[in-house]
């Protein structure tokens, strides 16, 4: 599916200035240390300078100041202002994604009468579309998805194998959807009767916007009784827990493992990072960044960094320290004594 | 399937007192901020009632001593004891819940001929039933199931689409499992031999009790000798890690994304909140709550509310805390060394 | 499948010395509390002397020296340098492990006509296996599982139930995958473009070893131009999150929960214990432990043992410590001006 380009060619696909062989084959991309003659690198940061030096890569973007001398070695330059992104569109232009599968739908799938397919669809072995379904043009429902009845999914929108999507659920346009991540899940609503947990009926549903990725075997559920909504660019990665209710800002995006407990609201263009956690009911500024496995208990309002959690020691000194954080508390009263008693004793 | 009932017929399913035109026609339930003038709401808090007087609902149900002023607005006004219980019974009234499938086997559907099925079972498209499994009656399996030989279900357990239960686990009755659970995996049982691990065949199963609800994508592994057990009553949200050999005690409920280590034992009626880790070979008496990202590394004795972690802060402040954590045993000596002095210098 | 065996020969299939009636029957194997007569249990750990006592087992697996008193009950007793060891490779002789299924093809599963079949392969039912698929002598693919294109997987390997392999992933011999698990699934990679994310197309694939072990739900992304690798030996509890470019050592255990952001190098014969979080572009050396939920932010240089994190307290001593903590910077600003006081003041 890839094809080969001349290096004028690709400096032409990517609207670059280079230096080099204009008839220079490119055939793929690849790290500095994996690559070949033929492949095209990238240096983003001066700190992998020796490595561009030491790779045997036939050509690297480079930021449009760089000046190439004798240690970065002997290859073609693509001079960019954006050498990251620039290297993204050199695999468009290169063809080096994986293809979409071609249209259409698998004999083994089990669709509805009542669903309907736009233009371009594809529906993969075991696939299982329920009464009502609407799929846009252009989408694509891997091998092994379960969508319930009455769920929409918006132009070109990707679900990979193994996808469960709950009945009612609405998916925005070009969205990507890992195996094994299920949306609109019932919320965790309980109610006490006695000692017994009663369940509240999860009558609301999920609403995802245009662009968001959903990772591998994260959880998405359904509203309580309004919906639980991912907006527009939301990136979620693996292993996300987001409960009922919750609402993620437009473009904030969010590490493996984190979660959100009912009805935070995460504002827009935020970063949570790996692992971290939202309590429930509570709000978070846009543009707030927080760190890896950080516990968030009360709203947020300022953007900024956040965290919390404490540095990896050595189990043994971990040990002292634990011990004394225990006694916390008791240690600062005696600091306070000692002061009050020298404040006391030698007053100025 | 839904049904509206009229506010007089809506008041004797739930056997409350009301006020308001008896005729007026309730048609759905909502939150305050997405009703209509058909929708019930309901008020458990004082706190939200400025958002009752702005909401557009028909009725509400309120607490028993509820005395509506002007600023509540003009509605019909249900009184009860237990408003939250009650508008849940409401959704029950009005027929809100969604319906299960109607029974039967779908085609698709490879179902061995030693399963034992009982009255009403529906099994969903797509789904694998075992060798000896048996299904009691109002069984429900969803798409994709996967259930191995000689499971066994009680009566009216819901199994939603894409869940996985191994061979020989038991699950009571009136039980829901969520997409994405995996029931009676192996558990993690290694043996070093030099410096290879080796694996301890598991030779247990899961025993789950009635009325257990299980989240979507939470595992729960099978015992090396013995059962893991999940008593009646037991609540589990997404992506918890039940290990081998755990019991989890009655009515104990486990929010999102919690952990218990191999051969851990919990009380019952404990709550365990979100992100909760519980490591092995330790017990948690009744009634124990434990606080979200909290780790449990010794036995819980006594019931009450146990914590660990530190408290979120900007980035730049926790940077310092973090290295004066990391000297907190020298400055716990240096307190102590200031005080021997000043007790020496200044004896009373 | 399992089969009884006379003590004799039982000991003679372990190479252990024994005492008791060579012709007694063996017939399974047990925990101390549910074993009965007929059952066979060992002894690890002095602590367990008194369960051993009071258990109703025919046979135990006792150490070499281990001197039978009156109170340890009248049973056979079987004399090993390696109890566990052994009492693994009994359930092994008793034939008591799971026996895999016969081989053959569920006329219900989807094969490519290009997929390539080894000898005594077995594909359950629902299973997708697509082009180019090649899958060695004895490999087991569970029902539901998807393997998408060009998947490998070496001799004897074993797929539980509903694991997505994706396009290109190689899984090397003797490698048990449990329900759930993702192999391959896209990296994380974003590029910021004014505010939104754009994807980097992930490239490369994951390259798993020999004899490795991968959880339940756990999901192990592709790498964005080279390979994520696990190396031989390997063993994943459930539910871990593996980044892209991730590399795990030979022999490493990580238990349940763990997590590893992109490009960490983790080394070889480490334990990472569970909900353990290592941040990426990071190096642990060979032999590191790291506790559970402790967070690794720099790399490891030294083996040992490494935490992070605070012990449980009662909640309301924990708020308390917890404001002090909030105050650690001061405290210690605080302690250091009395100290600079007191030098002044009582110069030695």
């Amino acid at each position: 599916m890839s094809r080969s380009l001349e290096l004028h060619r690709l400096a032409e696909c990517l609207h670059l200035e280079f230096s080099g062989d204009p008839q220079q084959l490119i055939r793929g991309v690849a790290s500095f240390d994996s690559a070949t003659a033929s492949d095209l690198c990238f240096l983003a940061d001066a700190r992998y300078r020796a490595r561009l030096g030491a790779s045997a890569c036939g050509a690297a973007i480079v930021p449009a100041g760089f000046q190439p001398v004798a240690s970065d070695g002997e290859r073609a330059w693509l001079f960019s202002e954006h050498p990251q992104r620039d290297f993204q569109r050199a695999i468009h232009c290169l063809q080096l994604e994986r293809p979409r599968p071609q249209p259409g739908i698998h004999p083994s799938a089990v669709v509805a009468d009542s669903a309907r397919l736009g233009e371009g669809v594809y529906i993969g072995p075991m696939a299982v579309v329920g009464e009502g379904v609407e799929l846009a043009d252009g989408v694509t429902v891997g091998a092994g998805c379960i969508l319930e009845e009455e769920v929409r999914i918006g132009t070109r929108s990707l679900l990979h194998p193994r996808v469960t999507v709950c009945h009612g659920v609405r998916i925005g346009a070009d969205c990507l959807i890992h195996s094994g991540a299920v949306i609109g899940s019932d919320g965790f609503g309980l109610v006490l009767e006695g000692e017994r947990w009663s369940r509240m009926p999860q009558l609301g549903s999920v609403h995802i916007g245009d662009r968001v990725e959903i990772g591998a075997n994260t959880t998405v559920d359904r509203g309580a009784l309004d919906d639980t909504v991912i907006e527009d660019g939301v990136k979620l990665d693996n292993l996300i827990q987001v409960a009922h209710n919750v609402r993620i800002g437009e473009n904030t995006a969010v590490a493996g493992m984190a979660g959100f407990a009912g009805s935070a609201v995460i504002g827009r263009n935020c970063r949570i990072s790996g692992r971290a956690s939202v309590t429930g009911h509570l709000r978070i500024a846009d543009g707030v960044t927080v760190t890896a496995t950080s516990l968030v208990t009360r709203s947020i309002e300022k953007p900024g960094v956040y965290s919390s959690g404490t540095p990896l020691m050595p189990n043994r000194e971990w040990r002292r320290v634990s011990a004394r954080y225990k006694k916390l508390d008791d240690l600062a009263r005696r600091l306070e004594r000692l002061e009050r008693r020298l404040s006391g004793k030698h007053d100025d």
